[in-house]
Order: C-alpha cells, then structure tokens, then sequence
C-alpha cells in the first residue's frame, strides 16, 4: 500500500493536512468526484494520515515529544514498506524574527534556545546530543520554485526550535511571565543576529531524525507575524488562511514539478 | 460562562475526553436526552474542551510543549473567570514499571529522566529549572476513593516524565536504538529503585506549572503494560478500554464525593 511513496507532508494540525490531501489530489489531477481520502490512522487521534497516490500527508500534533512519536511510526512504516528516494518535508506556521507576515521561511538551519544547531535528548538517563542537518539543495531548489511562482516572498533562514511557546518564546502573554519586555526584544534580537528568521516548535527533532533515518529533509514555515513587533496575530482569518495556503502552494508546485520530471525521464 | 467550575480535567486524546465529560456527565445525572455537550474549542484542533456542569473536561495531545500550550491557555481562563478552588487532575495511560497491567497510579513526585523531581525550561536561552510539587493529601483521597469503589488496584508511586516515547523511555522497538536489552533492563530497575511505578510524558510541567498559578493538582494514569517485562501492549482492545474506564470511574468517583460534600455543608 505504501510502496509508492516518494513525498512525505508533515505538519501540526489534523484539519491542515487533510486540506493540504485534497489540495495536492487536485494538483495532480487525482481528484475522483468520488474519491475520498479517508484517514488511514482512524483508529487513533495521536495522528491523522492522507495518502494520495506519491504523498503521504501527515499531521504531527504540537511539539518535540509529539513528532517524535509519529516520525518513529512514519520511519519504520517507510523502512518495511521499501520505500526509496523518499523526501520529506515539514510544512507549517511559525512566529517570523524580522519578517513581514506572510514570509514562507526554507529552513537553512534548525537551532535550539540557545541557537545552537543541535538536538538534544536523554537516552536511558544520559544526554545524547544529535547532529542536525537538512538538504540544503532541497532548500535551493523550494526557493527556486518560489520564485517561478512568484505569489509571495520565500527566504532561507534558520528556524529556532522551542519546547514552549510562551516562555519558550519570549512571549508576554501566557499565564505567567518573569521577565520584561526588554528582555524579551533583547532575546529576540540575539536570534535575529544568529540567522533566525522563525520560532516553531519541531524542526530540530524532526532534522535530527531524518537525517539519522537518511531521508531528504526540509522544513517549510510561513511567518504569520514578525515577533519583533508583538507577540498577537492581527490580521484577519482570511489572511491567515491565505498565508498557511502559501506553504501549500509552494511544496505542491515543487512535488508537481518533480514528479512531472521523473515521467518526463522514463 | 467558566465561573462556577471546580474540577479540571485533563487527558492526551480529544476522544478520551469527550468521553469522559459523557461519563461525567451520567455520574453528576446532568444527563438531559436532549443535551449534548459541544467541543466549546471546535476552532481550533490544538485541543477540545467540554464543559459538563462545575467539571472541564479538556485534550492536550501528546508531551511536554503540547501540554504546556493548553494549561497556559487554561490556566489564564481560570485567573480570568475567577474562578475558586479548583482541582485539576490529569487523568491518562502510561506504561507500568513493576505493576501490573490495569494498575492505576496516582503520582506521588514527578521525576525526570534521570529520576530528579524538576522540570527544566529554556527560557529567553537560559535553562530555568522548576519545582514540581503535587498535592498529597489529593493523592491520599484519590487512593481512599479507589480503596471504596474496591474494583481495581491503585497505588501511590513516583511517575518519571520523558520527552520521548521509544528512545526515550528505553523501548527498543522505535525507527532506532542504539542500546541493547541489557541496557534498557538496567535503565528500568535504576528507576524502579528511585520509587517510579509508571512512565509518562507530561506530568513534569503540568505539576510546575499547576504548583506556579496555585492550583491543586494530582496525576492519575492507569498502567497498559509492565515495561520490565516488554515494550508492546499485549491485552485486547477490549481490555484495555476497560483500563483506561478505570481512571474515569476512580476520578468521578472522588468529584462525585466532594460535590456531595459541598452541597451538604450549604
């Protein structure tokens, strides 16, 4: 059932990834009046799963712990399914440092609180400190494609990876706060020196473990405010919307693009 | 509309949940044929909130970050709707250690991965390390109460909070391991010996964070598996539904008393 796969989607929310299913069977004119893609994982709600045709569409839920559970679930199911040349990308929202809303941010870089390129985990009571590395082509290659398509801005940049979005962020609004705003812009702007341009919450856990998994990996994230001016979203629903469908629109063109390649060269 | 709330309720899976505020809902016999209790959340799909009379009853997916997300969230509701003395228990599955399978554990100290009773933040790129105190005397009640209802095992131990569900709770069956059986055997016993009874992966900052904003706060999962005997649950789907029942009845069970407590005092 799975041996086909060549490109895997990942992103938070159950709801996206369905949207970002029927989006993508539309673009490969896959779309069935009667076909529908049901949820293969609907027996349990730690995730949701879409497949149509070569994608996997896959949701993730918030945080490390949480795409970890799944990425172990999706390497083996990938492993004894005997997929090959599969590329995976992460497709989400995240808070811009320095951007405009609405800038889709490549990863270059996934970086930890402190900046550092790196993942850290405790393994059987011991730290264990793994190698980030994502496929710089592949961020090439999606800036590329951005800009064939020419709808919005695309940048590479590094993405900070917290384990919290208030504290973990810098943010003021959560229940509770033990520092001032200075603090926090002095934070944020430490960040911006050492290349950051976002803040989500996956990115080192997943480049960590794609890359220990040998799959091509990259981290596709669109700004929905630039942190540096506040820490609430102010723009409407619909702009919002149109901002998450950008990370859609351009992993969508590049999947297009690639498979039309592979049928053009056999 | 959250002002006369008196219980939190929290548990990993949106289903669980809304199931349990059915539960809840025949136990406080608030059940109306034409009532149904709305997702109040349905917005977004980071959790799901019910509301069943003086009880929440509300998701927070897997993990440290995607707990932490939700009880900012709802803590700031709580401080909001003023509202007074609140309960909140987290309320789930974990593997046992040591126990058997279908034991309910009501947590006497959250630990760590290296079985300290901390929880460790990186905030505005510094490591913030944080208290967790449980409340105690709720441990003791919860533990009369399932000694009343007399139908299943509960006990009082130590539960050990992982940012990992396979490498990081020593399972061997994850994408990877780079430990042997050996190893993970020792690693189970070392925690064994420090007083942990089950393992879990949120208990460490719901018990800091509860402890910050005041709130009295118990953890109560039931066991699926003895760990030190395996990584895989072997029981029918049947029986576990029956285990994961048992952390239903044995918290209805103590709200159900102390509503009754309270409403004789008045």
């Amino acid at each position: 059932m799975f041996g086909d796969v060549k490109f895997v989607c990942v992103g938070g929310s159950p709801w996206r990834m369905k949207v970002f299913a029927e989006y993508i069977a539309t673009e490969l004119c896959m779309e069935d009046p009667k076909s529908e893609y049901p949820n293969i994982c609907a027996g349990t709600d730690r995730y949701a799963m879409y497949k149509v045709g070569p994608v996997l569409s896959v949701s993730h839920g918030i945080g490390i712990p949480s795409i970890a559970v799944m990425l172990h679930e999706l390497i083996k199911l990938i492993h004894h399914a005997h997929c090959t040349d599969v590329t995976i990308m992460r497709i989400g929202t995240s808070g811009g440092i320095g951007v405009e809303p609405g800038t889709v941010v490549v990863t270059k870089q996934a970086v930890d609180g402190t900046f550092q390129p790196r993942f850290e985990q405790v393994i059987l009571g011991k730290t264990v400190v793994r190698d980030i590395d994502l496929d710089q082509s592949l961020a090439k290659e999606l800036l590329k494609c951005s800009k064939e398509l020419n709808q919005f801005e695309t940048v590479i940049g590094n993405t900070m990876c917290t384990m919290d979005f208030y504290e973990g962020q810098a943010r003021l609004d959560g229940a509770f706060c033990f520092y001032t705003e200075k603090d926090k812009q002095d934070y944020l702007m430490k960040a911006s020196k050492a290349g950051v341009c976002n803040i989500e919450m996956e990115s080192t856990v997943f480049a960590a473990m794609c890359k220990l998994s040998g799959l091509r990996a990259a981290v596709v994230c669109v700004a929905l405010l630039d942190r540096l001016k506040g820490d609430q979203i102010s723009c409407s629903h619909e702009v919002l919307q149109g901002y998450e469908q950008r990370v859609q629109k351009l992993v969508g063109y590049y999947i297009k693009q690639q498979l039309k390649a592979k049928a053009g060269s056999t």
